[in-house]
């Protein structure tokens, strides 16, 4: 089934990106090119005989709330089982737990096929797996020993639970409380809401790691701490319920089949609860995982471009109708209609989501090679670059995936024309699902003062610094290629031309005006991020023209030359938005600053 | 209900534009601009009593197949009903059908309203009112006679039925056959798909106006007739079938209580049909409605637009979240929360809606003034000035208000974070619905193509000079105020800015390479549709402006100030992205015309 292009996604994952480089860290020596590729396609087959298949039924039969439980896919729970089988759930963990330890990178690309096959099923398992992490890094060997097997066998699922009704974006206001008890475990009070994967009818049991105050705890996220609160607590005699109660279920416009909860714990005021790691140290945990979890969102909405992308362009090479625009501006009737991927304005619109689409996975994986290298590096030097480097991408890698994805399905839809709009076909699913990305684990909002108000200018800037020379490296091989140059100098002038915009939004920060300084924040994710993404693409190009000279056969020569006239397209089409953005940020008038006028009369 | 600003509208409709210059005609001397506001009130305590109420249960229990019919909400010929009895399916037609003569203009006002309040349950009545206005215009005494006072009290329905399985957005492929038959009637043959309100419960008959080929006529458009099928054939004996049966209905993202019909004629060979006008004219016919019928998708389009806003904003100004970044760059979370209209990236997202909604609203209106123009000036030169005026607005019209529109209320979600995406909050059902807009009555790739291939060309670029000429007018107007001369010298410099495009582009032409010349039209829609947008913000601006400098206290002063903020705020975030489009526009590299290169490998 074509919801990915398995050729492309190994191709960016170790032509594009090295990523046999971290296949030579001790951790990971196990495995080689050929041992991952095999992974990949195991993982491709599983989507195709287990995910795929049901990913309209999770649509169509959404999960739902019924008689204090949440009901979903009947396939859920075998589906969970056979991912642990293999070895999904444990593949990053090591081997003491019954891991691969495969490294994040191979993770990464697991997961991309994984959730373009079917972006909902397996967010069950994976937030597990994420549960599970967290006790792994920071709980103690009790807690490891008496949760994580389980997890790992996909016998018990997972969840994070952080958000609460009043605390959306907002992390320093939650209030859920927790009372030390004399045992030294603690007692939950408090609401949690939109928990992914929160319940259901498959597992014996749910780990929440949920984000509480202890009584008499500092103010705002200082003091905030990570606990272990399972939906049964285990006692000699078995399972037993520990006052989790499920209130409900959120009905959405997309992701059907993946629930999201709303949890009530310590109604009844026998809700236990073990802390992981020290006190007050839970949102620094948190954010241990957070990088993670932001590249895994970007991941799962770059899946659905893949997915949408694919399903368009089958259409369009199916569907005939219309004809070719003669040269002297008529169409003529007699002539047979031609499919409509003859159409000019047709092949833009799939250009645009393969642009989109391929090039965020070559972004995601460089990321995840950058949290590779930082993980297994001995190098305090290496290590340092490499963390500056991840930090300062994250939120482009969460966000541009989420917002430009939706872009690409958008136009997946419209290859469709009315068809697109009807449930019989899958693009309107995608556009439903895809939808929520861009508020996922951080929205667009947050992710983009993140960007502009913490990694640019975090240690004077010493991160952009770094990233400026990975991509100055990408300008320099291109410059040596005649057909690539021109695209070399227009990368290196929006570099520039970023430079400028930083030194005239940097100078607010001085001034000490930081809401001005922010306030454009998400123009300039939208800046940025194109920038960034003309770099991938620049890179893709670079490799592809590389191999067309030396006549590696690796590949055809088609697809090598599709990657460059993908590159053309992107930087045609999409990089000089970049001028109009550029003339936005550097627009001295304010306008959006709350005052007393009465903006909104 | 506050799904439209009522003072809003009436301030677009009477003191931006000039509506009351319509009123002077003899046809709507009835009227006079407390009369219209009347209606309007009217319309909006009908919005809000009955359709705004059954808005998300239309959503929640969607038109459904059911026995060979379409079961609809249960609600829906109650109201056609009352719809019909407040005059609003004959509002425009001639005193001698029972209608009130009303200028289009008001008509599209109260369309607006009635749309922002439930963007389905109109259509019922608003395409029988369109179905009617053919038979009105175009057929004999006798069809006129025997259906227009039965769809005009609402009793029996109305469709457009033009699509076919094969005749999607090229209607010159429509196969549905039309066969003489001795006592001057046809029989139809043939399959009709996406047919709006096609079927349900609540009438007696459902009129069909149905585009076939009469046997033997001429291939392509040229050969396309139109006709009067009704479900139910009138005969002395009463209603008897007309073997017309509906196939099903197509389930959908959005829209859901409107039902979507697939329609056999003539399985059994006996399904009449009468000739409208004469035979072979039919496309020319439809398109004589086709305007309106394009200025009344944009109006849809604007309508969902302007209640998501309003959705978004109430929801800003109830939910606290987050706090004000200090000074410092740091927040304090000691204090209260404050309400998330106090973030500058909210209001962004609001105003970046209410400068989408509200000068669409006025584009629509000035359309539809020109069209009212049109049709009641007895000067020939006033009446080609307005046609072609209306001719080049109408295909922007109809596209801006929904792909820009889709756009504001993916902002107006956004607002909401995750409750956006969840359906217990409306804006969800805003996002699904509007999504349709771009692909109704010609897609947008179509709308591009008839803009830049057809209407700036006609008559040697005449229509863009008399618009210029508009556009013109009201610079010079801003050009005497200080405060607005340099948002006319900005329009002023994006008029230039397009005529460098077009200049550009129409070399292409000049040598015959069509294709070339319309490849990038979808990008020019948004270039020049940008621009439009900028004319019709500082029109108003003007306006406010005037009002502020002569003491008009017609409405507040805050009211005045907003929309001139408005305006500002269109000029800083919206206009400068044209800059980028020009360099996209103007750009020789071809990438999207089909050759023998393999790019999608």
């Amino acid at each position: 089934m074509q919801y990915i292009d398995m050729e492309t996604l190994k191709y960016l994952l170790f032509e594009v990106q090295d990523t046999e480089r971290v296949l030579e860290f001790p951790r990971h020596e196990a495995f080689d090119k050929e041992a991952i590729n095999m992974l990949l396609d195991s993982v491709k087959d599983f989507g195709d005989q287990d995910l795929y298949p049901i990913f309209k039924e999770m649509d169509e039969n959404p999960a739902r709330y019924e008689d204090g439980t949440i009901v979903t896919h009947p396939k859920l729970g075998e589906l969970m089982r056979k991912a642990a089988e293999l070895g999904l759930i444990s593949d990053t963990f090591d081997e003491k737990f019954g891991g691969m330890q495969v490294p994040y990178t191979a993770h990464t690309a697991m997961g991309l096929i994984l959730d373009a096959a079917n972006n909902q099923a397996p967010g069950y398992w994976l937030l597990t797996q994420g549960a599970a992490d967290l006790i792994v890094h920071f709980g103690s060997e009790e807690l490891q020993q008496t949760y994580v097997p389980n997890m790992m066998a996909g016998e018990w699922g997972g969840t994070m639970a952080l958000t609460e009704p009043q605390a959306g974006s907002s992390l320093s206001d939650i209030k859920t409380s927790a009372t030390p008890q004399e045992d030294g475990s603690y007692k939950i009070k408090g609401h949690k809401i939109f928990i992914s994967g929160g319940d259901h009818q498959h597992v014996d049991n749910i780990v929440h790691l949920l984000l509480a105050r202890i009584d008499g705890a500092p103010t705002g996220t200082k003091g905030i701490s990570l606990f272990v609160v399972p939906k049964n607590r285990i006692t000699p005699d078995g399972l037993v319920p520990n006052d989790v109660i499920t209130a409900g279920d959120f009905e959405k416009m997309g992701q059907k089949g993946y629930c999201t909860t709303h949890l009530v714990f310590g109604d009844k005021d026998d809700c236990k609860a073990w802390l992981v790691g020290e006190p007050h140290q839970g949102l620094k945990y948190m954010f241990k995982m957070m990088n993670g979890a932001r590249i895994d969102v970007g991941r799962g909405a770059n899946a659905i471009t893949h997915a949408a992308y694919h399903a368009s362009l089958k259409y369009a090479n199916e569907r005939p109708q219309g004809r070719p625009i003669q040269n002297a501006g008529k169409k003529d009737a007699s002539q047979e209609p031609v499919l409509i991927i003859n159409h000019p304005d047709v092949r833009r619109m799939l250009l645009l989501q393969k642009a989109i689409a391929e090039a965020s996975t070559s972004l995601i994986f460089e990321a995840a090679l950058y949290h590779d290298i930082e993980m297994n590096s001995q190098d305090p030097e290496e290590k340092g670059k490499y963390h500056l480097l991840l930090e300062l991408l994250t939120p482009i890698v969460k966000t541009y995936p989420s917002e430009m994805g939706r872009i690409a399905v958008n136009n997946g839809l419209q290859v469709l024309g009315g068809y697109g709009f009807c449930s019989d076909f899958i693009l309107q699913q995608y556009y439903r699902d895809i939808r929520i990305f861009s508020i996922y684990e951080g929205t667009t909002g947050i992710q983009s003062i993140d960007l502009l108000g913490r990694k640019l200018t975090m240690e004077q800037g010493k991160a952009m610094k770094l990233l400026a020379g990975e991509m100055k490296n990408v300008i320099e091989d291109a410059m040596a290629i005649e057909e690539l140059r021109p695209y070399g100098k227009q990368l290196l002038e929006k570099l520039e031309l970023n430079k400028e915009v930083m030194t005239y939004l940097m100078n607010f920060a001085m001034k000490g005006d930081y809401q001005r300084f922010l306030s454009d924040a998400t123009i300039f994710m939208e800046f940025f991020g194109t920038i960034i993404i003309g770099w991938q693409w620049l890179k893709i190009a670079v490799k592809a023209k590389q191999s067309l000279l030396t006549g590696d056969n690796s590949h055809k020569v088609d697809f090598f030359q599709s990657k460059i006239h993908t590159m053309k397209f992107f930087y045609k089409y999409e990089m000089p938005r970049t001028t109009g953005l550029a003339e936005i940020l550097t627009d001295e008038t304010v306008l959006t600053l709350p005052n007393e006028e009465e903006v909104f009369a």
